[in-house]
């Protein structure tokens, strides 16, 4: 019985997408490291990474090597969300108030968009996508990030 | 003539601080690549790691090695942070949409501070410190980060 107890309180043994983030965005693909998920907003070209690693909240939660992944996968899909959108400016954070797994915003910002030049958090009520639209995303990031 | 009006649009040829970050930020001292800030704001312990790379402004702009180290130095001064504040998260982000010149907010929150569960920008007034709680605050960072 104490055995079945302290089983009760192990981590999960593989990783999740986090229900919220599972609500929220639809999935891109995945990286070595990270999934890509495209968030269900239409005022921002708004991608989150969530590294599949159990457990992560915190970027200093990954290993040093998991970590250097991160940052590769960041600046390969940063680039990719640039050429697409030829934004004005990247926005990229690790916030997780809220939602504890830890995810990295990649966002496409333009002067004038509906939140410029604030950061985008709490600023505007989110719109939804044409599901065209989205789908066109979805299927031109695959494309630019060689996913098949 | 025309090599002097060449001249005039190349790139500045020496790293220097933003002035705005100087005004709003006091300086902790330097890692390999960063300068490490202390945002003059104490509602949060908010530090901000701006790396001395001319002309950078999206982390994409730095070479690969310059991203490493980055985060390398990120996770360095995160886990510092978060071992000095004892807080409930970290939240860590490159916006730049006011500034341009690429800076790393990296932010102790904590539950029941005066944004949470919010992203800190645009939340409420910045706070002055007392100078001594200031000088108490580089000393010990400038401390636990080995910098002599």
């Amino acid at each position: 019985m104490g055995r079945t107890m302290e089983m009760n309180v192990e981590p999960p043994l593989h990783w999740m997408l986090h229900p919220r983030l599972e609500k929220d965005a639809v999935a891109v693909g995945d990286l070595l490291l990270s999934r890509i998920l495209i968030m269900n907003d239409a005022n921002f070209p708004w991608l989150l990474l969530v590294p599949r690693c159990v457990g992560a909240i915190e970027i200093i939660d990954l290993a040093e090597h998991e970590r250097m992944s991160l940052m590769a996968e960041i600046a390969q899909v940063a680039a990719a969300l640039k050429m697409l959108t030829a934004c004005d400016k990247l926005n990229i954070a690790t916030i997780g108030n809220v939602v504890p797994q830890l995810h990295v915003h990649i966002i496409a910002r333009r002067r004038g968009d509906p939140a410029w030049p604030k950061p985008v958090w709490g600023q505007v009520a989110p719109l939804d996508y044409d599901p065209r639209a989205l789908d066109h995303f979805v299927e031109t990031l695959r494309d630019r990030l060689w996913l098949d």
